[in-house]
């Protein structure tokens, strides 16, 4: 091939509709400018609030590409959040282009 | 860091819309309680399907993260709605927060 | 397990949604028939796009699973796009039942 491509990480952070500014807030904070946000629905394992309406939940899945550092501080900044609100968030190496 | 991130499989099945309830039929009676709904439109190789319309299908994709063990045993529930309808499933492994 | 799986290369690219078409011909031409569509927002760090409009952009998610040749050549066809728009593009190794 006649150019490299960048390894990164990919966070995908999935969680109540309710939380997309305070994410994107986290993700602003630490310096990440580029995301993707897709609406989705869910049913978790948070019983607590699966019974709060028949059916699924409306939540947003948020994507972004970082650093494996910066991913790592992502997850911490999370914490706060996911210890009161359904929200999940995992993190796989890439291989592409993106800046 | 203050914590550990776990490991999953992240199972990603994308398929005919119509197949929506059956797939999650199949999760629950797995015990999967956690999944995220995405609304999609495809274009695939199965011909047959593809002619039916004019443009794409109407597609959904289904997010799961389960164990390693859970995920092949989805792969074999999967197999039956496979051969009657345009359906594909594929797997990668994931480190993070979900539970 | 009673079947075994396939191994394959899971390209996502993530763009400005006026793409579409343009992203579906250089599949096509590389003989790719199956993909999937999600609409989604975005924010880049390409500044010129993001003061264009106020908020998100449109932005349009394709996927395809390809091998890993046809992978390559991929994103050797990509680069005239990203030259010019916003589309990033990054690939995973994946596991699973997809033809």
């Amino acid at each position: 091939m006649s150019y490299s491509l960048a390894k990164g990480t990919l966070v995908t952070m999935i969680g109540e509709a309710v939380l997309q500014d305070r994410l994107i807030k986290v993700l602003t904070k630490l310096g990440v400018s580029g995301y993707t946000i897709i609406p989705a629905q869910g049913a978790g394992s948070h019983g607590r609030r699966m019974g709060d309406i028949a059916g699924y939940n409306t939540n947003v899945e948020i994507k972004t590409i970082v650093t494996s550092d910066r991913s790592d501080q992502l997850f911490e900044d999370l914490k706060p959040l996911q210890s009161t609100h359904a929200l999940i968030a995992f993190r796989q190496t890439v291989e592409g282009v993106f800046d």
